[in-house]
């Protein structure tokens, strides 16, 4: 009933607040045999961290993680697997101006008036900074779907405010700090994001994320279907304001005739489902986008209460990214990768061994 | 972990196949002492089934709802609700010649790949029949919302294929078989549909449902946000293909100072959020949109393959909706009725009672 | 949250009253290909129901269950199963008089005081009429045990009052209406029950069940050990008050050279541990005993109150048991079978594939 | 599906061996403003740890338990409790020689079937050390359970092989090793531990654990009654292999006008249900009692096979305890505080709120 576990067989529960003592969380259900060392973790925890570029929030989150049990002699031992990241830059008192009003735009009102209290300094558990164990989890994720199944997962920006990304070239997104994957958008985003930088504000984004090499047959419909259960993770990333499967909302404008994707003896002919048919991977690239929303945390003044209720403004100071989405690629990727985690179990255990027609996954692993 | 429940605390587990001997399902975790009869189920069964127009399909689908066991002498008892409803027009030859192909755009093709046989008969499990449960169960949710709690939950028709819906008049909904909430916009919904029915086609739809009198403090971060419990109930209606909350895509380009939404002691300024911060309800609006893909039963010819993976083409005959997203709505507004009751318990249950800050929903019932 | 399921990969849910309209259920998680038909259950709901013989009550329960949905052509297709058997023979009159007062030793005072309210019909869902489903559902998991892993699971009468059985030849079992496996006792408990009958009393008993071919690795530590899932099944089984597995209480007075099974190259040398170690199936038999208490339905008269709180007493009519324990074979069969069927799916899906260590069970289906 | 969380609206999930770096876990749910701090937690810690006394293992842990999120400025906030204790005295050669062969009456060999490998340092994941983490979670359980409901769960021995306790005074059971609660048995077990450990075999052990103050209306039938679910608490402690309720395996030779509890107006007359009802508490005692079986580390020889399955033989040398029974009053209480505060929260959020007759717990709370 608690909502901090994520996934019914693959499952990851976290804890941690921004300026507590350290994030953690515990992975059950990974399968026993797998390679794995921190090794495997820190490069996303990296690319997710913030300081690393002047785009984003010049916070230094030294997000070491540490794997604390389910691994011996470099195997998982199929067992849980705790993580640990401990907090190290907290400096807490650039905080103090919000622990009596509310940001507007921020989960400060809705956690005060849900728990009766709230840890108030950098956001408590609302901030973006929880984000990171769920980085570390989708690692290991990601980690057994490459080797097992050979599925590639790669994330990257596809608008960031009036700059819409045309091209898709997945070598270009990590070589930037945009995660932008067309070379020819890069000095309009630099740009872009200098004059916005300049005026206090923030900006929204589109982030985009692809898995390739899915096998047909995740999905476990009616209500855990594959395209809900992506839209439930992508959802529940901080900012996200809207999801999207294959076509998204283009299809609203669109005749039956030019939406389904014909099936060939080589395979299907065009991917408007976005990979997911009847709830089910088909086969194809899964390929999904989300909208988030510019960061309340600006230093253009607003209006809003205090915990009296009564009217008074606020400047949200402190280091802030101007536009969180970037820095959200990674997430939607740990995202996707741990709910394919979780389809790739809850489907083996579910349909394999009953008569002649093993399904693919089975046949495979 | 398989998929055929939704919800933690408010639970339907559901079952049936489109031409099998019935549809039903369970409700478990309804509060006792709620009056309760077949007759609060029953008008959005029908505004749900086939057959009520010219513009969906003629099929008629004689849903009449059975209540088996949880209500005693008209009230809820807390015990596990029965819900049948039988199959009556079945007609299950019409569909012998979708057995050994597979229709594009459905889950035929995902179906047997998964399970390694279907039940082919009018989509079997995959059919939107089995959305008539959820919208019974949605009804009890409802019931109990509006009861306890008085909150209100209306579903409209925002656009379909080109025509956009531009105003909102709750009144107006319901007195057309569009569920168009716009009247002048009625003759060129009209006037579409026909010219679509002729050329055989289908098209999208976009789908929009509002919550109003929520109580502030519904959701469970970090994974179980109320805004992520939404997305996970719509991505998982059939067809959907996109969610937004509140402004969705459009704060793509929106800037932090414009999308926040000030606070006031008043309340809010605006509701740009859609009525969900950091994952909670604000205790405003909740105001949520999906993209509806159209259907690919149409009787325009297309390319596909049969069991055997042989090149064929197909024709789907049978009654069938032109646009499926019109009778979306009262599903989609049974599912955001599920999503609410499911978070007032879970609320309920984890914040009641220490201190003497107890929050809005425990005063309030 | 709330507690009519059972089994978390497979899965059911149940619902109905004694004396509702019906008694039902769904099974979600069956894996697909397996041949299935009301046949394979009635059997052993036929040995489950009441009025087999003059020592169980005389009501008539015609329990014909009905499979709804999840067959297709006579195997399972992977969706949810429906299970539905009507009630018939109510006779709700019988139960007047004890609408305002609470039965001792009975389910009527806790279900009043926690749902303010009560279906005081028959006990309404305390009835054990509701574990008719149970043992239908355990019927499929029985039959794909049987038919996919070889696994047998035999339940029998071992103690009714002071009558203690001393052999146990599975072959007699189900020859003798007291589910008694040692012939040499039959009339014994035949005198016996006859006294109890004229006294208007009841009598505890014991009951065993045994599983043979379990393969060894089921069972999820740390919480979710086989032997613990066992415990949760067997004392949700009305009127049971203890559980053992393998040696159960007499390990208290065993030293540890003594109760530990050694291992040969031949297999275990001993079983004391009634084929669980460490949570986990050891690939021995496994052997769970539990103890009934006698039902509170007696017509010997006794003190209770009403439900106005006053001083009253109480004779309870109708027909009962005399022996709740002895119908309890065919249930615990049941639970035990759902309980493997559900870690047979939870070890498949969480172990197999990686590595060359896969395990047994992956090997074997 | 994976097995390492325990309860559904408080729920707890684990990690942590052995011999690793640290042993942690999450507390999910807990409701917010009860005050907390580590002292609440470390007094368990001390009961349950090792090297306490010369009757238990001789091996140093220092349980220090760290709560690293979810308390701010002395009190939860409802967000997720972060729990961490570092292993210290690892010393993991001692345990070099089990690594190639398994422990009869371990979980080594299901361990090395189940996963295909193993952490064999001291039982890795299966080592009771594990439980050290229940203790500090069924800590913060009982503190609130205590402060808001009153309830007192005190934990006590039993039985020891031949020494039966035969009173209990709970003043007592703190201030000896044994947690023996009537100190006139305290010479005899003292005699018998001393003989015992001198011939390095091992004994069984009975353990009991009563709650006071529990309100009616706790339990969610019909699975999740709450004798069910202490069952599976309970069964689920490292050796635990029977679980009674009350009178337990002595109701078998009752009748039932001996057994049922009479009720009165000033409440029940006799006790023999031990607390529960129809899997629902009554607001009497609630009384569990269970059989530890005697551990299999002793220095008997014994003969076992190698991971090759050869013949072989195994003394266990390092520390160990010769009655693990003992230690287990905690982890006891610890479990049965998890589950009573479990179903607080489910109660709870089900029932509060309709209509007059609102239950006893929303009342109070």
């Amino acid at each position: 009933m608690p909502g901090n576990s994520f996934g019914k067989a693959f499952t990851i529960t976290t804890f941690g607040e921004s300026h507590g003592l350290a994030i953690g969380g515990v992975i059950d259900g990974c399968p026993p045999g797998l390679p794995l060392s921190e090794a495997d973790l820190q490069g996303d925890l990296d690319r997710r961290k913030p300081g690393t570029s002047r785009y984003t929030t010049a916070r230094r989150e030294d997000d070491e993680v540490q794997i604390l049990s389910g691994v011996f002699e470099g195997k998982t031992t199929g067992t849980s697997i705790g993580l640990l990241i401990k907090n190290k830059d907290q400096r807490s008192k650039d905080y103090g101006n919000i622990a009596d009003r509310f940001r507007p735009g921020h989960a400060d009102y809705t956690y005060q008036q849900k728990y009766g209290l709230r840890d108030y300094r950098g956001g408590g558990r609302s901030s973006a900074r929880e984000t990171a164990i769920r980085v570390a989890a989708g690692g290991v994720a990601k980690k057994y779907l490459k080797t097992m199944l050979g599925i590639e997962i790669r994330g990257y920006l596809s608008q960031l405010g009036p700059v819409v990304i045309e091209q898709v070239d997945h070598g270009v997104t990590n070589t930037n700090p945009f995660f932008c994957p067309d070379a020819s958008k890069l000095e309009a985003l630099d740009e872009y994001m200098r004059a916005l930088k300049k005026s206090g504000d923030s900006i929204g984004a589109k982030v985009s994320v692809t898995a390739s090499n899915v096998p047909v047959g995740l999905g476990e419909p009616v209500f855990d279907r594959l395209d809900a259960d992506i839209a439930h993770a992508m959802m529940g990333i901080n900012a996200v304001k809207g999801v999207e499967i294959g076509d998204g909302f283009d299809v609203v404008t669109q005749r039956g005739s030019e939406h389904r994707d014909e099936l060939t003896p080589d395979g299907f002919a065009s991917n408007h489902a976005g990979g997911v048919l009847g709830g089910i991977s088909s086969g194809q690239d899964i390929n999904v986008h989300m909208a988030l929303k510019p960061t309340s945390s600006i230093s253009v003044p607003g209006n809003t209460i205090n915990v009296d209720g009564e009217a008074t403004d606020i400047v949200t100071k402190g280091r802030h990214d101007p536009c969180v989405g970037i820095r959200a690629v990674p997430i939607a990727e740990a995202m996707l990768a741990l709910v394919l985690m979780d389809h790739v179990i809850r489907h083996r255990g579910q349909n394999a061994g009953v008569g002649s027609s093993t399904p693919d996954i089975a046949r495979q692993s």
